[in-house]
This record gives structure tokens, sequence and C-alpha cells, in this order.
């Protein structure tokens, strides 16, 4: 299949999928490429689990789970049972099904099979037609800094619960680790029309991505418009813990705090009407402000806020 | 917990395990120690799986699936469904509940525990009071030989369902495998009163036992009675196929080979009623025989033919 990329999207799992599904929507399949966060990929029960690239795979491929946003629909927890009679780490939820996409991956990745083979195979089997990638094939990983002491990002995040106060973050592995060749080849690539940045959480979804000096420095040199969509709206996290992050870490809690956040190579900005009062400050950055209704409720509110995005870069092109 | 083992039985799956579970039930739980085959244990999806032991450890503590004889009652497919969709390998059944086992015992494998240590973890997290013991924790792998060429022995057993015509075996790694050293304590013991090899297959799940030379000889010097009960009746396999191999390997398919096989270290026999008219051929090699039905269909008939096994066995002392 010849691939005519227009639009690149980052990112992470819950938040980030959903306005992917809405790209998928509005955009033909094989011109929407996804970078997918490898930061909270992990290594559990001996299985790699990647839950961005997995969150993404079930929401494209239609078999997610609607309610949670991450797992399969209509998955069973039989697994789980047993593992718990057997005295197992039960903290991480794995779903019967889901267990499935772990075990075969994690079979492959011993066998020598690298990240993004296996992810182009498994979207290619559950029959998406979008392009995942893997952020890297080389091995990132997110630790939490805390008052609890540091991290690992699936033990902050799900075992406990995001409690522990956040002071910072480390990105293990990402200085050394090789950007995804097909990442770096459609940020060059005078056929993209546009870059997006999902409302995925900027310090545990974007940054374990841009803190990949090649992939920072491929977004600042890029010729097609980058534009971020907030994942804070009206001063609250739209899902997960980036509003509490972002007090902890001192900042103000508010869609500002993103924009400045990825002001060194973003083009444009979605802005909610909740946060209309803030345009001006985000355009006192040097970005352009689209506003459009930004919360996802719907596979409607998908598309639509997609294709505000989509057009929104292109028109700045 | 101080142990008085009075007997061993060295078993395969599920014939085997029935023996075992009604020996079980008439010794005190504390007084049964049980030596598991390991040569049908194999590496899938990046698996150990270890197919005897578990028939072992489901069937002791009571979450077998009664009808298959393998397996936990009431377990789910989804696993199984999902693996398919991602285009893996799907010949070997695998529940969502039994892969717990499969997951947590890989991972301690990778960390390092030996089988015999997770073994007997998963024995008293699941209750079962006597004791299972993996016949070495080195690895021997059955190989079976076969007109269609060498086969692992569950590609041979499983995937090609038996089919192929058998020639012989392997048992790779057996010659240089260590017993387990709490059956050849168990064997020199002067308090064990007996050993009972169970009707498992002579073949494929107990001569990969046998086959580490320590394990013949500490039969060999063992003290206390041995018995064999046969896994053929009136001329056929109760399971398996134990009568096809035999009669590819050119052998007569009747419980007279079976005592033949172990001749040299056993010390009576059970015969069926319907195979009354081989004693004098059994006797003949020097074997005691006894009499007693040894079709167990229900639980009354394992408990009474590990009874009279039992029995039969410490009359000989």
């Amino acid at each position: 299949m010849s691939r005519k990329t227009t639009c690149l999207a980052l990112s992470g799992g819950v938040g980030g999928a959903k306005l992917a599904l809405g790209l998928a929507h509005c955009l033909e399949p094989t011109e929407l490429t996804i970078a997918a966060n490898i930061g909270d990929d992990f290594e559990h029960l001996g299985l790699t689990i990647c839950p961005d690239i997995d969150t993404l795979t079930y929401t494209l491929s239609g078999v997610s789970n609607q309610q949670l946003g991450w797992g399969r629909a209509g998955d069973t927890p039989t697994f789980m049972h047993a593992l718990k009679e057997l005295g197992g780490e039960t903290w991480f939820h794995l779903g019967d099904g889901d267990l499935a996409l772990h075990v075969a991956r994690s079979h492959r990745l011993r066998l020598g099979e690298s990240l993004s083979q296996i992810t182009a195979d498994v979207s290619q089997k559950l029959g998406i037609a979008a392009r995942i990638l893997p952020a890297s094939d080389d091995r990132v990983r997110t630790i939490v800094q805390t008052a609890a002491g540091p991290l690992p990002l699936q033990h902050y995040f799900v075992r406990d619960q995001c409690a522990p106060e956040v002071s910072g973050f480390i990105y293990e592995g990402a200085e050394s680790a090789r950007v995804n060749p097909e990442i770096l080849d459609t940020l060059a690539s005078p056929s993209l029309s546009a870059v997006i940045i999902c409302p995925s959480n900027p310090y545990i979804s974007i940054d374990p991505m841009l803190s990949m000096p090649e992939l920072t420095q491929a977004l600042k040199r890029c010729p097609a418009p980058i534009v971020a969509v907030s994942p804070i709206v009206g001063g609250q996290s739209l899902k997960g813990p980036t509003a509490k992050m972002m007090q902890e870490l001192g900042a103000e809690v508010s869609a500002v705090t993103v924009a400045r956040h990825f002001t060194d190579f973003i083009d444009g900005f979605i802005l909610d009407p909740a946060d209309a009062k803030l345009e001006s400050a985000v355009r006192a950055e040097g970005i352009n402000c689209h506003m459009t209704p930004s919360v996802m409720k719907s596979l409607d509110d998908r598309v639509h806020l997609a294709k505000e995005t989509f057009e929104f870069a292109t028109s700045m092109r």
C-alpha cells in the first residue's frame, strides 16, 4: 500500500485515542499516522505491556471498551481471578482477551521482532488502516519523581492511583533512544499537511516522546503546521492526573500552561469556548488560536474536533 | 510440616492423576508424594507449560475440569479467541484461568526460581496437602520419533493428534538431568512403605523419568515394594495413544507388555479381572500379581484402586 500521510498525530492513551479515532473518521485511512507514546510501557509478570499503543489499537479497530476507554469490550476476568488465587500480583488488571496481545507481543519481542513490526502486524490483523507507530523501538520508561520516591509510571498511575505528590519526571533511555524512522520520514515529508498533538497528558504521554532529542529537532524543522489540543479545559483535566500534576509542579492549572509547554514548536492551539478568556495569553506566546468545543463525549464530538483541528492546521500552511 | 511419606507415586497426567487422587483420599495427606513427569513440558508462546504437573495440581486441588481430565473447571476461552484474531498459534488450548499458572510460573522461572519451588508454592496456595515433585528441575523433553520425523511431544500429541506412526522416543536432557533430590531422599527413606507406578503411558509419561539414570538406580535400590498399575486393560488404552504406540512399536497390546516394560524394578503388578488370563505371564516375569478392577470412572473407583494397590504393595514388605 503506498502511503500518502497528510496528518501525523502524537498521542498517549485514552484521551489522545479519542481524537485519533476522530481523525481516522475524517481523513482517508492511509492519510493518518499516529506516533504512540511508549513511556508508560512496562514489564509485568514477564510480559511487555504497552498501554498507549494498545489503547490506540483497540480504539481504532473498534474492539475497545468504550466505558473504560482502555481494554477490550466484553473481556472476561478469569485470568485475574486465577492469578489472585495463586498469590500473583493483581494491581494491574489484564483482561483475558487483552492478555492475548501481551503474550503474543512479549513472545515476538523475545524472538527478536521489533515493537513497530509487531504493532503493524497487529494493526493489520485487526483491520486498522491508519498507521500506529511506536515512538521508538528502543526502551523509554517514564519514572515519576514523587514525595514517596521515584516510581515507575504504572506503579504511580495504577498501583498507587496517582496519590503521591509529583515533583518531576525522568524519561529513562530517552537520551539515546532512536526515534522510529518512519516518524522522522513523515515529519520531513513534503506531503505532510499537519501535525497534531493530541489532548494527552503533556508530562507522561507527550514528553516521553519529546524527550528524545531527535524528535524535538524534527518537530522544530517540520514544514507542516503543528497544532496542540489541550487536555485541560476550564481549568480541569478531561481525564487522569494532568491537573493534579500541574498543581503539584507549581504551574497554573490551565490550557495556557499546556500551550506554553509546547511553545517551542507549535504553531496553533485549540481552545475550548470555556477557555475563551485565555486566547490573548496563548497568542502572546506567538501561537495561533482556534476556538472549538474540545470535550469529546460522542463519536460526533471526536470527528468534529478532529476536522476542526486538521482544517485549522492546514489553514496555516 | 514434618513429612512422613509412606507412599511415592510416579505419575503422568490424566490417568495417573486419577490414581493419585485416590491415594490422596486413602492416605494421610502428608503421607503421599507424587513424582510428576516433566517430559511433556514445553515452551509455547514464550510460556513454560507443564501439562502433567498442572493436571496433578488441578486434580488434587479439586479445580480440575472433570469432563476433560485436564484444565480448570469453568474456564473461559477469551484468550484463545483473541489470540486467533491476532493470528497467533492456537493448536494448544490455554484456558484463561489456566493461563494464570503458565504466566506466573514462566515469570518466576525467568527470575530464577526452580520448578519444584514454584510447584510447591502453587500447591500450597491451592490447598494441596500431598507433595507434588517435578521429576527434575533440569530440562527433560520427550521427542517422538515418527514416520513424519522427530516431533516434540506436544506437537505429536496435541497438534498432530497422535496421528504419525511412532518408531521410538528420545528423552532430551535426561542423561545429565539431576533427579529431584526430594524424590531420591524419599526412595531411600526407611519410612517409605510403597512405590506406585500410576497407570500412565509408559513411553511418554513414565520413561522420561526413568531415563534419568539416577532414578532407575534409586528404584532398583529402593527397599520398599514397587507396584505398577497398567494403563492397558483388556488390550486397550484406558486413555490416549498407549495402545496405538505399542502396536506401532511392534509390541503386543497387553498389560503384560507394561509389566515386562518395568520388570527390572517392580515387585508387583495390578491386573484388572478383564486380564485374568495374563496372570501367569506376569508371574513368569517374577512379578507378583493382584487382581482388582482398575478402570477408574468414579471417585469411589479411584479410592478403591488406590487402597487395593497400596495394601497389595505393603503386603509384600
